[in-house]
């Protein structure tokens, strides 16, 4: 998320933090070591991750530890930096909860249809000649583009599933992010897509979506891929441009799919897939091995009934 | 779809083709070629499929190439049948989307109960004593049928998953069919159920769907069908009568399944089965034979461990 | 579900039955028999099950034979025990159908916040600072925590999948259960669960469910679990405290899944459980015995080369 840039001196008063660097550095974003660019805040609360966290294209670190601060850039040190970092996203971006259906603040194109009972949340976005059918649900913020049509019962900009395991309760990273639909884009009925923790969850441009689709947040989707009903990729995810994937298709976390890739129905995916390869199985793997191994497989039993009469 | 009668000669015009053939010859319904009929007007556009156009039940036939014109039929010629088609559908059937969350032309049977939040479309039908919980979403013209019970957030009657792929973006075939749920049927909640695509999604007297159950286009399930949660079934699935899946069962688009079959727990179902025969897996395979496989998987480490050390 | 206390003569004046027992017998609830307990009425069908109900906790029993009556206790004679079981439920807890789209009835906390769409059942509660995002259904009598938060679209408290099978139809148990949820439990989008048959589905505190998570009735879930998107769960499983199931996991039903357990992704799962340990695969095997399955399947194709070459 971008913010109305802030001195190291008054957002580390907001949390009662000591800092390490110049009182009047500015912060310009406030973002997840996953989408972080430069003026960004981060935070950081394991040594295993501190390089990367003070490697990063982050300018401010939350940390949990007085380490060295890399030239240019501030610490902010805090004994629990994932707490620290959720009441900063809470203080410049505060949930407002709208009670109508269609919020003032919303900016709808010409020729937008918004059918009955639909909710439109706060500084949601919808470009023209975009269809919403009944109960499609559009949190805060989420923008949609032109020519989109979103089926019944969708919800665009849930929360993300990233929490921090305390002993006694799951502490969940405040979602402040968004969600963005580019033009041509079609989703199906009874679609979840979570926003972006900090920053966007993205489909991209002439993408086809069926029903029951779930993608995670900070998912990025690529121009004209097709996902067939009940797929579910987890957070993270990079999917290039033309990714088919066709019924059940679960995608872990993290996973990179270039261009052109297909994945077959009810397949697993763990591991990140090459441009214009096909994959299947779970786990998945290339599908011609995979049919090399299910044939086999089909064999088997022949196999040990002839190695054990021997 | 049905249409009133229209001749060759006025529905050439409408699309700006030539035609060949009887300027008099009536065109009563569109339909594409998995569910034509006498007097359909239906598309091709590969020459794989011409002769299956030709010779498939349907009338009339919008072709890409001037072919000879089977007796008693006739031609529309035209670069672009599918979208040619989509355009004498949309003609027939112009998209309303009515503002209201029931429709007056909606005709409802005695006793039919429709829960808060509920969308209800334009000529839907809905027989005695059905009950339709909140936020039910039902489209233009789809039908239920007496003693029909459908739980909270589904939707019945989204577009059909039926896409043709042009070089940059995906052309929708345009969903002009409907679904008809006949009498005694009870559907879960969060399901959909998509319309058919010229014709008709059916679920069969007294079939029962759990929650999160998806049914794509022109799928013709029987009666007494029992589905638990999270069942895919693609389109043009023909699933006969007391056909049982068991949870996150997936099925692949066309597939036949024959009276009392059993498809077990997330199996990946991609060829025909026959009556009363039980599969399971993925790709799904007869129970026995699957369960073979799995004994002998099972025994393969030990298996290769003993060739190897001798 | 608990009644106030009626005699043996009067429940059994409901649906016309002859009784074997002390007329001034007292009936204090009616529960099917996975969650019976002293006072209550079961029913029994199937002379297999007979001793099983007999002997249970339950002090009354519905039963299509004459038996045996177990001492202090009373059975009620009726030529369809599934059938006189509904009537009565029935008959204690008649269908209403709210038209509000909040109930005058429930009983909502201190700062509570139920976002446009929602529809909050007769008799429901939910205690302070909850949030219902838009669209979220609750059905009548569900039970709602303190700082719970539900996202868009989700469905809590469907009818059961649980049927009887005659000839010519599917005969439902009539849901008379409810759902409680704990406090501090954050459930997805799109999410459906289920109420109890007669007793209850639970969520226990803390625990966080991902978007388009099925639980089915009578599940008890215990603190502090972790599902992630599209995972299903069948009707009376128990689960324990910090169970984890990554995405597209399912669970068969009436399994047990001991204190700390992981399930990973797509998993479906046809046994118990034990606790800390982690399962993979369909049908799910210990992790590592599963792991060392696919090693050596992935072997399996050249393993058979080398076989019949030699």
């Amino acid at each position: 998320m971008q913010i109305n840039p802030v001195s190291l001196k008054n957002i580390a008063a907001l949390i009662n933090s000591k800092y390490i660097g110049n009182e009047n550095h500015l912060i310009t974003g406030i973002n997840e070591i996953h989408r972080v660019k430069r003026g960004d805040l981060v935070f950081v609360d394991h040594p295993k991750y501190y390089d990367k966290a003070l490697n990063s294209a982050a300018s401010t670190i939350i940390i949990n530890k007085e380490v060295d601060c890399p030239l240019g850039k501030a610490l902010i040190i805090h004994s629990e930096p994932f707490t620290a970092f959720n009441e900063l996203t809470k203080h410049f971006e505060p949930k407002k909860y709208s009670k109508e259906n269609i919020s003032p603040s919303a900016k709808l194109g010409k020729n937008v249809v918004i059918m009955p009972g639909c909710f439109i949340g706060n500084n949601v976005i919808i470009g023209d000649n975009s269809v919403l059918y009944p109960n499609v649900v559009v949190y805060d913020g989420c923008s949609i583009g032109k020519n989109v049509s979103i089926h019944a019962n969708t919800t665009i900009g849930s929360d993300a599933f990233y929490f921090k395991k305390r002993d006694a309760r799951f502490e969940p990273l405040n979602t402040c992010g968004t969600v963005i639909i580019e033009d041509d884009v079609m989703i199906g009925s009874n679609c979840t897509i979570d926003k972006g923790v900090t920053a966007v969850t993205k489909i991209g441009r002439g993408s086809i979506l069926d029903n029951q689709v779930h993608i995670g947040h900070d998912v990025e989707i690529g121009e004209m891929c097709l996902f067939a009903a009940q797929v579910g990729i987890a957070g993270c995810c990079t999917i290039g441009k033309k990714v088919t994937m066709w019924g059940q298709v679960g995608i872990s976390s993290g996973i990179t799919i270039e261009d052109g890739a297909t994945i077959l129905a009810q397949s697993g995916l763990g591991e990140n897939v090459k441009t214009g390869t096909t994959y299947f199985g779970t786990p998945a793997a290339p599908v011609k091995d995979k049919m090399r191994e299910l044939f086999a497989t089909k064999q088997l039993p022949q196999l040990i009934n002839k190695l054990y009469d021997k």
